[in-house]
């Protein structure tokens, strides 16, 4: 017992809790008998979802929590106010130890900032990015930062770089992992301030395979396994990709309804189609996870159902069995030092 | 004659110069019995080319140009030393009177340059946006700023707004623009540093339709018609805009190619679905304007072909039959009233 991977998981987060939040709770722990779920939110509405599974008793616990934070409450009043809320809760589940992980479906505002009051950063660390996996033509790219962290230092998009390359590593399985920095041309004097400073400290970086600078238009093709970039340039990359593809889709099913003649058509290639458009969403890559804390916490999409919940609970056991923060914290400890030398 | 609107066309610049190009000026000429095309390039090859159509002889001129600005060399530095490039030559016709617009498919980075420092920015303008547009669900959305300008200003940032407004209003003929600024959430309080300064100038504005902060995700639905960023955010989300859809139509096209059965679906969708592909792609809106100077700038995509040049040259005659410098020279004036209270 002493060895299961323990994860919160926030039964009351996201559009279709808890139905399907805890139905991927009971998924995960079917699917990996190494696995202890604790599902955190109002007790008699978990337990009126458990019933209708079949699973190993021992490895799903319930624990109470009487709150709610709603999407479109302020974050940082939330997380101090809603003691009793499932996201607090399950974060101090994480913090005290009872929990290796957390993955939450809710307020990515109010999980961010709880992850990082509440579980706090890694000795070392300066900020904890948020780090979604994108699909790509030839797989996934990890996009570091799209979190909170706007107007970010050079400095921190070093760290970034080196957490990124660390979880491409040891979670996904990306041997020596392609870094770039997202920037507006491929020649290194292109680039705005910020982009300009971090680019010779990434040189500088032995422990990082550093390509160089990656332009936006080639992320899609896969040009990189991590994009490295300031929140709010990540987080206007990740909408427009989730934004052009979803009406790019809505455009062609529309095309494909316009007449007789298409509607046959359609029906002929809407199998292989679907399949491939599945593998182009964002939502089929699991949460993503917001790196650098004592613990893992991995926010998923707000429309998450039960196979998102699944997958990111599993990504947890990987990340936990890897050691992940172990590994983070070491890497840190050695770049401070060259970061002071480079005068960061 | 006088009334002719003269546009200055770089004849040697783009993936299909001088051939598309000279075909796209003849293009047109036929069109609009109103517009004069100076075609500026080597005069043998231009001449060349222009021996293969028949048009009004008065209203196309060859200028020579004998050198060449390459795509990959520094830009200012080339401005200053190839004094005979046809972007040269052709900035300096539209500098001295003799053209009122230039439209080039060659650099970007030394269109961007030559324009801003040979033919000089409106009195009174801080920065001259270069602002594509791109498609959407419902029709165009100008996005301003994906130029050379990064790390602006609060303050450029609303004449960029202005400016935008304009263009949206005269040339494309959006009654009333709605004008966003991009940002990671829809909550006023969101954003970077720039946005959150830049947001409360925006909303004192008066001549313009401010609707507030937009997400990059509900651009491509056709949210605002004006979309207003700093330019490395914009270089990032049109780059984006255009890697997503070119991987998407090519995974489609994989798709449609996989099987017996997809392949007569495909024969039946092909002609609706080139259509629907067609219209979403952002090389079909022809150039993008550099705003802001004594004079219009268009920049077309580097793989324009004659239908590309054509409309950017019919744009400048639409742009110049507006006035359109001079309806900015005048909204610019007040603005910097404006904006000294606010103490920008």
């Amino acid at each position: 017992m002493s060895e299961l991977v323990r994860v919160a998981v926030d039964a009351m987060g996201g559009d279709h809790a808890p139905d399907e939040i805890v139905k991927g709770a009971v998924e995960a722990v079917n699917a990996d008998t190494g696995v202890k779920v604790f599902l955190v939110g109002r007790q008699e509405a978990v337990e009126a979802q458990l019933k209708n599974y079949t699973y190993d008793g021992e490895r799903i616990e319930v624990v109470d929590a009487r709150e709610v934070i709603e999407t479109a409450e302020p974050p940082v009043m939330a997380i101090r106010k809603k003691k009793d809320s499932s996201i607090v809760k399950a974060l101090h589940l994480v913090k005290d130890g009872t929990c290796d992980a957390f993955v939450s479906a809710g307020s990515t505002g109010a999980v961010l900032v709880g992850g990082q009051v509440l579980i706090g950063k890694i000795k070392g660390v300066e900020r904890a990015p948020l780090a979604p996996l994108i699909p790509t033509q030839k797989g996934v790219t990890l996009l570091i930062d799209c979190g909170a962290n706007v107007d970010a230092r050079p400095s921190h998009l070093v760290q970034f770089a080196k957490m990124g390359s660390i979880y491409m590593e040891n979670v996904v399985g990306i041997k020596n992992p392609r870094v770039g920095i997202v920037n507006i041309g491929a020649e290194e004097e292109k680039g705005n301030a910020l982009v300009k400073e971090t680019f010779p400290l990434l040189q500088a970086c032995e422990d990082i395979n550093f390509i160089g600078s990656v332009e936006a238009r080639d992320i899609p093709a896969g040009a990189v396994d991590v994009a490295v970039c300031e929140a709010f340039v990540g987080n206007v990359l990740l909408k427009t990709y989730e934004g052009v593809a979803a009406v790019l889709i809505k455009k062609i099913k529309g095309t494909l309804m316009s007449s007789l003649k298409t509607k046959i058509g359609a029906l002929l290639i809407k199998p292989a189609l679907k399949k491939t458009l599945g593998t182009f969403s964002t939502e089929q890559h699991g949460g993503a996870p917001l790196l650098g804390l004592n613990g893992l916490v991995v926010k998923t999409h707000g429309s998450s159902k039960a196979e998102e919940i699944k997958n990111s609970v599993l990504q947890c056991v990987t990340f936990t069995e890897q050691k992940i923060p172990d590994k983070i914290r070491k890497n840190i400890t050695i770049k401070e030092k060259e970061g002071s030398e480079h005068g960061v």
